[in-house]
């Protein structure tokens, strides 16, 4: 834990020296003034948080962190548990919806099992990453060990050290795991101080009933781990395996200065974590898109962060993340692709 | 005119006979059900058009219409008139903004001159439509004669049929011309009944005087042209001869029951006139993304459509068309690559 919090304050805020340079390139392509809009503000902070000029963007890696979580014996899931590895095994087939829009927006997909309730047996393409087999229910115990929770995390960090070695540009996250919001709603409840019942959602597809049943687990789990002495004791208690893992990803990659886009509603508490244990990070950050589960848009206005898309998914497993990898990279290459107005002689205003 | 009409009333409208089919596939694919929200009605609303199923997207494009209008010489642009003819070399060269995001989605780029005041020598790829050179200045007298009006309503068809041939899946709208935001905002009040003064907005990059002067300028015009008789009227006396081509282009695919996504402020004027002279064709439209000129979230909403971005664009040219597009290929491949519960042997809800 010691050495953790040491690597947390190593890491550098964004620089903004390069703000002017930029600007002026932005300015001297053919379009009126800012017109591209968004498009500018993300080649901008891509940019800024990568240091370099022109910006080079060729790897995209999406990473599917999947776990169990002991809290679905409550019941709190629409899918048995099951699913978990039956969903890990559809990620390495390419036939979930993350393969199909990674493929699409030419990203790596990278699927780690950081805590699944399955034996796998050499399954191709797989990062074994297993810290256990799956978390304790938190409506009875702690999620993990602190020992757990910093394996956890360290294997995030290692996977970005790792992406940064494979040149990747920009990092993209997913995850799977039966009852994982369950576990993300009380993170955000314990982290920002919301009511249980005012961010409990349908996950999968629970009807109005579940979902009482579901943020009456999750109140039964803040009140019996309180109190809670920081944000990675609450990522402790309340789990899970590939929340933790999210979150160490992210500690590496802004460490590294590697961008990364930070999915739904799951990611989004692993980036919620990040936040609050080290908030020079957040500015590393883009957020992928708004998603219709309850409670994500209260949680990123309490956050401050204002995601790019709004598709009214719920799905997890990074697809927001490549969706808007997509438009990521159109916009750096607006910044390098785009003629001058000097070199196209066009007439400026 | 005659059969102009005639050919706008055999214009079928969209068959919703494939509904119970699409559902039953989207539902047997390894997500949640409707968890992937717009995509699924995007993949839904593709099919519904072209009326194939399981979806082909095959080669998809953007057709820039370019055309310079009499009313720049009331100073309503920020930019000189030359403009105009100078992003159509940029275009053709590869340069610009639209060039570099429908590369980036995979789109082709049909850069057309529906009435640009240049002579251009031969210049490679660009498909000669010119109707002549330049419209006239709304605010004394009609952009268009009728016969000019039919000819770019026609040119548009044609090219719509072109691409039919050419297996083209998808079309995308995009537009230059200085001035034509001027045309674009006399139209919408015009057709919607909107006043100038709530709907004008800066274009290019206008001050607050500037767009005061060009609201100006376009209640003149409104009041000089009344009373108007048809949507097409509109048209040919409001201008400009790229909107008179989309407007055609949009005839033309929706006639071919191919799915046209509109672009910005611009290409939305077409597309309300379209809707308005043919209403069938509205569901056959995706509408890309929300403009930042003022006045497109009004138009949309009176219109009754809902852009899929808002990434504060507003640059025209097709680039918005060329972000959604990215979407809307997601969407289908959703619909054609994913695993089904049972093929993939995933446990269902």
């Amino acid at each position: 834990m010691k050495n953790l919090r040491k690597y947390l304050d190593s890491i550098e805020p964004v620089d903004n020296k390069l703000d002017e340079t930029i600007d002026a390139h932005l300015n001297s392509l053919t379009k009126p003034k800012g017109s591209l809009g968004l498009l500018e503000e993300i080649a901008k902070r891509y940019i800024t948080i990568t240091g370099v000029i022109p910006p080079k963007l060729n790897k995209k890696r999406i990473f599917v962190m999947a776990a169990d979580h002991g809290v679905a014996e409550e019941g709190v899931s629409a899918f048995p548990p099951e699913v978990t590895f039956q969903m890990v095994k559809n990620f390495l087939s390419g036939g979930a919806a993350i393969n199909v829009l990674a493929r699409h927006t030419g990203c790596e997909t990278a699927v780690v099992d950081m805590g699944v309730n399955f034996k796998f047996e050499n399954e191709k393409g797989l990062i074994d990453k297993k810290i256990n087999k799956g978390t304790k229910n938190i409506a009875k115990a702690s999620a993990m060990t602190e020992e757990e929770m910093v394996i956890g995390v360290l294997a995030g960090i290692e996977l970005a050290e790792r992406s940064k070695e494979d040149g990747v540009g920009l990092i993209g996250t997913g995850e799977m795991g039966i009852a994982n919001t369950t576990s993300a709603t009380a993170i955000y409840c314990a982290l920002l101080g919301i009511n249980p019942e005012e961010i409990t959602g349908a996950g999968t597809g629970l009807d109005g009933d579940g979902i009482k049943r579901k943020a009456v687990v999750i109140a039964k789990a803040l009140e019996l781990h309180k109190p809670y002495s920081s944000p990675l004791d609450i990522l402790m208690k309340l789990g899970g395996y590939e929340i933790a893992g999210l979150t160490g990803l992210i500690f590496g990659a802004a460490k590294m200065n590697i961008p990364v886009v930070v999915d739904g509603f799951i990611s989004t508490a692993a980036a919620a974590v990040a936040i609050q244990a080290a908030p020079q990070i957040k500015e590393k950050l883009f957020f992928a898109h708004l998603s219709n589960e309850k409670g994500h848009a209260v949680v990123c206005e309490k956050l401050g962060v204002k995601p790019l898309l709004n598709f009214e998914m719920r799905l997890g497993e990074g697809t927001g993340a490549a969706l808007a990898i997509g438009v990521i990279e159109a916009s750096v290459k607006i910044f390098n692709e785009m003629a001058t107005f000097k070199d196209a002689a066009v007439a400026e205003s």
